[in-house]
């Protein structure tokens, strides 16, 4: 039988509500801690053994439906040369910003194999380590997203830089964000190749778009990642926050399954993407820092809002990444709830 | 004939649309950086010639429909010494941050003429110099709003330490955020005597609860500001961002007009608050860094849409405040074509 997540995706029967959680991999776990070193995740995402190991820790510890890459949007920008870091406690961080046409000859193809070797060979060891129940999920981020951090230089608020190229240069806008698609895409059809068995982009900050915004400028880059990937038949899981009034939008994107935040109830959202799609999400992060009671009274509603959907296809996750404060222990309960419940 | 801001706010027929604009006193206006300073926004309010001086410079320059007093939603919190500054270029920061129940104590009531009383000077002044047709709205932050500042120490995006205090200890966060809404509500009061005739209560970042939180421990403590200003026939404006999937709670927080951003479509936030309220909004502040052809094309939009929903009571705006990096003269241009539109 296939793996539980992997029949949510597809909308069919699962022996239970699959479960991982965003970033379960990551500063939360004090395995994590002991191994990560205080560098750029850059680096660590650069040495396989370290980022297998890192990408299983979750696994082990918290018996979740999947496991996630550990990686980071910007890892394919940075591996073509585009001179980007991750600052620790700010995130990415660009030396010379994306401001002019001459700036798209800085965003050559991918070579996925030249380029990333290493994201191969962390996915080539995932893929032998795995129990076949657990499938690793290939990761990549969205063009808007990534066109952010090139644009802003930095993690922004307003993201009024990006939108100004947004609304002042189309043309430019549009092909900034087919380049990162294609850069994308390359990168998930070599995850996939390395033995990912599902993928999701990362789209997490679109919810600053207006829908017309979305649609207009963003949806169809987007959407050609997703076609690009129909071939390969693993499932695609799109992901963004703050994203209630788009979920109608980024459902034409083509993905399998739509991330969901906390901000919209589970039912609402699943009308809003329709019913030829899974839902993944959506409890608040800041919720498992609350005692245990809390924490399952919230979980139990999601899933209920999820049965009240009255649909096959709930993969549960929180509406975006673990906190950093997070107890373990707390993940580690849901999972039972979830499994359980 | 009343002021077409206050007809709109009240549902009635206006010669013409009303248009302000969100912090339209601010870093964007050179007459503004000319006299500010560099000190805190809290030394500047607490000047009343200055900040009526603040206040009108955008009524001149623009011929905008309504003044709004140039303020902070910290000031009552730093007027009753709980140790509050705003650090230019971050935003406010608590020296001590709100953390237990002995915290409460520092919350003591506002006693408005003592501890304001430059707020109180700044209004009569206004009230004076302000033609008849561009009243001043009065100016608060709600209560869940302030008590994330007063919780994190300083500006957040995950509101964790917020989000834990009302998960794990909701008698004394509803006790917090009672205290938060007699603040708001003597100060609002006290503006409305000395000549406001307006008010606008700022849940900026409400729209990082789920509508679960929203309902159980924000929303009674907010309405208990708006029915505790009904007695005073002047209209009260709502507004936070990113609150799409909250609108139809807010609605029932007794405010007359609900200030929407550029997520929703103003036809369906319009749905969603029900038409025994006035809308405001909802441009991109982003949108006023492009170029005027498309600030003129979006700006039609959001009439459209305004005019869609087929009712009385839209106040142009836009979804948030001005950006420091906008061009005066796209405002002015915006005014005049609210106005002729």
């Amino acid at each position: 039988m296939d793996a539980p997540f992997l029949l949510a995706c597809k909308r069919q029967p699962a022996p239970h509500t699959p479960v991982w959680f965003m970033r379960q991999a990551g500063r939360s776990l004090p395995e994590y801690r002991a191994i990560r070193g205080t560098g750029s995740i850059l680096t660590a995402i650069a040495e396989p053994d370290l980022a297998a190991e890192i990408t299983l820790q979750p696994v082990r510890r918290y018996g979740v439906d999947a496991a996630i890459l550990y990686s980071d949007i910007v890892v394919p920008v940075h591996a073509i040369g585009f001179g980007v870091d991750v600052a620790p406690g700010i995130g990415p961080v660009i030396a010379e910003p994306f401001r002019s046409k001459d700036d798209l000859a800085r965003l050559r193809p991918l070579v996925p194999e030249e380029d990333t070797p290493y994201v191969l060979e962390t996915i080539r060891t995932l893929a032998r380590e795995l129990p076949d129940a657990v499938p690793l999920i290939g990761f990549a981020g969205a063009p808007f997203t990534v066109a952010s951090y090139l644009i802003e230089g930095r993690p922004s608020r307003t993201y009024a830089l990006t939108k100004s190229m947004m609304h002042a240069e189309p043309a430019l806008w549009d092909a900034l964000v087919d380049r990162l698609a294609d850069l994308a895409l390359a990168s998930l059809r070599s995850q996939v190749s390395a033995g990912a068995r599902a993928v999701q982009v990362f789209d997490s900050w679109a919810g600053a778009l207006s829908p017309v915004d979305y649609r207009d400028r963003v949806l169809p880059a987007t959407r050609r990642i997703f076609e690009g990937l129909a071939d390969l038949d693993v499932p695609r899981i799109h992901f963004g926050v703050g994203t209630g009034e788009l979920l109608g939008l980024m459902a034409g994107a083509g993905a399998d399954v739509v991330g969901i935040d906390w901000r919209v109830p589970l039912d609402e959202a699943w009308r809003r993407v329709g019913p030829d799609k899974g839902v993944q999400g959506n409890l608040d992060p800041a919720v498992c820092l609350a005692p245990w009671p809390v924490v399952a009274a919230e979980a139990k509603r999601v899933l209920a809002e999820a049965a009240a959907a009255g649909r096959l296809g709930h993969i549960f996750n929180l509406g975006h990444g673990v906190l950093p404060e997070t107890d373990p222990d707390t993940l580690a309960r849901l999972v039972e709830l979830v499994h359980g419940g």
